[in-house]
């Protein structure tokens, strides 16, 4: 079979890059870094999108859009986040091509170099305070509660389709606050959004915390952050909810007359997803037969594939299957009947396990005769035979069923992966051989986390939210410490 | 008061650019050409998007995305292509910046230049062309029908807030055909869908035709188009759509095995709408008072607004107005109670003219006494005083009317100022003083559509689809011509 994957136990890394591809989800372009979100892919993202938007909005939240392009000395009002930022930027210096009067073709034409140049937007903190500053004069025009749906690049020199790519597709919000507290309450409101956003809609079980001073966002005073496990163990951070403080308020001087008639800085929040919870969703949920996908997120839900050997046959199995069709759309099912005449049922079952489907329906002129149809569950590749009165509401249950069930395995392995260390030898003997999140003491300096990281690869994942005070000692320096905090490697 | 327009007799470009700012819908950004997007002129484009999303799948489109950049030599593939675009595109050159070490504050990293130069995209033919090579093998692989929401840049010398910007937002469709006859289908399907959607969602009625040489898009065998009269008699081209014969397949080498066993190029369409419909919106219906929104675009349909003169009456309005909304809602019609107590009436009311929703409620103590509410309708700026039990048939129905009502105003200021002209003198007059479009004949030639171009800075608009065979001179050249074409000055 043209399709078949490597396992993951063989080769993790080429199992995925694989499965982006032949799942359709998506592909390397002609551009380095840069991919192509096929059509099969993009659905799934678009219903990322609009069920995010949807939670945005009922939460106060509007859409704007600001500008691809920032100039290149706004980048450097912040020092921090110009640090971040500066080193893998996409710069525009002209803005026009001619033909060459030497004869070698197409050539930047030196008289169309721009007086400053313009980065491409690598995140929009500086061009969006750049606007604010006109937008906020009086806590009356506070809070700003604003998100972009929006493309932005970042020169990564080693990419990976969805992981890390040179342009991605995020949202990015920008909200602006009267007070320090209203400004944390939004950037933690916003992780729970997430969490909620992961769990019941992908199935993701991610753990929240706050980062290291290491692994902050350039630019902010505290990053917040939901961290799941992929099934190599590995973490990956799914999302990312910033309080700024006053920082980008002082670096492009917006202020506002407060209520007591004070003039003040304005409390900022910054928060995205992107592109990257595509990888998350396959590498969390699929298996050596392809995407397993949670029915929130399936293109279309239930697959029905006839079985016939003749005319006759498909024609009598068309008729039902309308029916069942009509019936389950009725029920807010998505449903899609190949009939397709050139491909054999075992390709199609194939195919459709590797993209994923939740729900297969076979019908066959046996089934016509028992008024029955086999139902195939992707998550668990287990069949029942099913009398063809109670389809609907057996296929209703199942989306249930499966939306729980992955997110319920998904949270068995990532707690199975899950070690309590208290001994350095036993931190590298759990890296180098299940991998997984490792709880450990740390005694809270930036040099021993920098050493950890050179030795291991191992990074703080986050401080979780849960992690209680507990006198230990750092499993790497042996100094006190007053918690744990949530060690893996990455992507 | 603060936010009042300049009238359209007195100064329409003005009128416009205040309008757009004034009433919250965009502005210019600190990046040359660039514009922001606020967040109510956003939520009229997420309106505009989300109904031809849906249009666009209801006719088989899927969604997709590719990369922002494309490779210098991409562009010269296509020789027309690239002269229509290679002048007026962001070209970057390097992929970091840093510190200078002579103090000079932030530079371009000489040592990051790319070795092949990237361009913005200013449309996507190209980049996508390139991609279907490896999509494309048979023709079951075929129709390709597929749209892509995306942000372009095209370096304009003279920008003005959407109608022509650096960067702008739009839909790009790019589909792929086994047939000439099925490509020209599929351009002249999306024309027609355009026309619906501008004349029943927009209101704004259009003329259907297809481009002179001369106006065609680089790289297009034709380009069909529809073309809207603005107020002040100029043209605005709407959107296009783009039947791209087998240039782009013959510059890509994208091929096909037919069902007769034979290669052959595949046959292309390409067909865009952008947020230059926002600038078509508001200059077709808006007036003195500000914004006029169809009621389907509107972000709110409807606005409270309470009269009264201490917190009883407020009080017993808020409870009166909770129930109308209530009702509203359940029938399906977007409402906003404004009770902001730091504002008047009077200024409230303006305010909302301004913004341009559709239909005004205000209700005081006199009202409450009489069961009865005020409602004002801003697009012909009258007022009814209604009985409270059927203010929610009343302003259903008056959603239809409005709907309706500007596009017959809209349809109806066409037809006024639309003439059918055959002697050249009248051609110029009727530029100079009414302006509008003019229906006459031409003898076909580029030289005589250059040479009027010249005179009068009119070109044709199209070569309408109802145009009629009829025998005539040229209204320039008075050589013979077959048919009208459609001549006006435009944006």
């Amino acid at each position: 079979m043209a399709n078949s994957l490597i396992s993951r136990s063989e080769n993790y890394s080429q199992w995925y890059n694989d499965l982006v591809v032949k799942a359709d989800l998506a592909e390397n372009s002609a551009v380095r870094g840069c991919m192509v979100i096929k059509p099969y892919g993009y659905a799934i993202w678009e219903k990322i999108q609009s069920e995010l938007d949807r939670r945005f909005k009922e939460t106060g939240h509007v859409n704007a859009y600001f500008p691809l392009f920032i100039p290149k000395s706004f980048l450097s009002k912040e020092a921090e986040h110009f640090e971040g930022f500066a080193k893998e930027c996409a710069v525009v210096t002209h803005h026009r091509l001619k033909t060459d009067p030497n004869g070698n073709g197409l050539i930047v034409d030196p008289d169309a170099k721009l007086e400053e140049e313009l980065i491409v937007r690598p995140t929009s903190e500086t061009i969006i305070w750049n606007t604010y500053k006109n937008w906020i004069h009086s806590y009356r025009d506070l809070p700003l509660l604003i998100n972009q749906w929006a493309n932005v690049v970042r020169w990564e020199m080693r990419t990976r389709l969805f992981l890390r790519t040179s342009e991605f597709l995020w949202q990015e919000g920008h909200t602006a606050h009267a007070t320090e507290k209203e400004a944390i309450e939004e950037a933690q409101k916003i992780l729970q959004l997430y969490t909620d956003f992961t769990e019941q809609f992908m199935s993701i079980p991610v753990i929240k915390g706050v980062k290291s001073a290491n692994e902050r966002f350039a630019g902010a005073v505290e990053t917040f952050c939901i961290e799941a496990m992929m099934q190599d163990g590995k973490a990956l951070q799914m999302g990312t909810s910033h309080f700024l403080g006053q920082n980008f308020a002082k670096a492009f001087d917006v202020t506002f007359v407060d209520n007591n008639n004070q003039l003040q800085y304005v409390w900022a929040t910054s928060w995205g997803v992107s592109t990257r919870l595509m990888g998350a969703l396959i590498m969390t949920h699929s298996d050596d037969n392809g995407l397993v996908l949670p029915p929130n997120l399936a293109p279309f839900q239930v697959i029905i594939v006839p079985i016939y050997k003749n005319e006759k046959q498909l024609a009598d199995i068309s008729f039902v299957a309308d029916k069942i069709m009509a019936d389950l759309k009725k029920a807010g099912i998505s449903v899609k009947y190949d009939n397709d005449d050139t491909k054999k049922p075992g390709w199609k079952f194939a195919d459709y396990e590797l993209k994923g489907v939740p729900v297969r329906i076979a019908i066959g002129p046996r089934d016509l005769e028992n008024e029955t149809a086999e139902i195939a569950r992707r998550d668990t590749l287990s069949k029942e035979t099913i009398p063809m009165r109670n389809i609907t509401r057996y296929v209703h249950e199942l989306m249930k069923l499966i939306q729980n069930n992955i997110y319920e395995k998904a949270l068995s392995f990532r707690n199975k992966n899950t070690f309590r260390l208290n001994k350095w030898s036993d931190f590298i003997e759990v890296l180098d051989n299940s991998g997984g999140f490792i709880s450990a003491h740390w005694d809270g300096t930036p040099e021993t986390e920098e050493k950890i990281k050179e030795e291991t690869k191992a990074t703080i994942r986050c401080i979780p939210f849960d992690s209680v005070e507990e006198e230990g000692k750092c499993i790497y320096s042996g100094r006190p410490s007053t918690r744990r905090v949530l060690f893996a490697r990455s992507y």
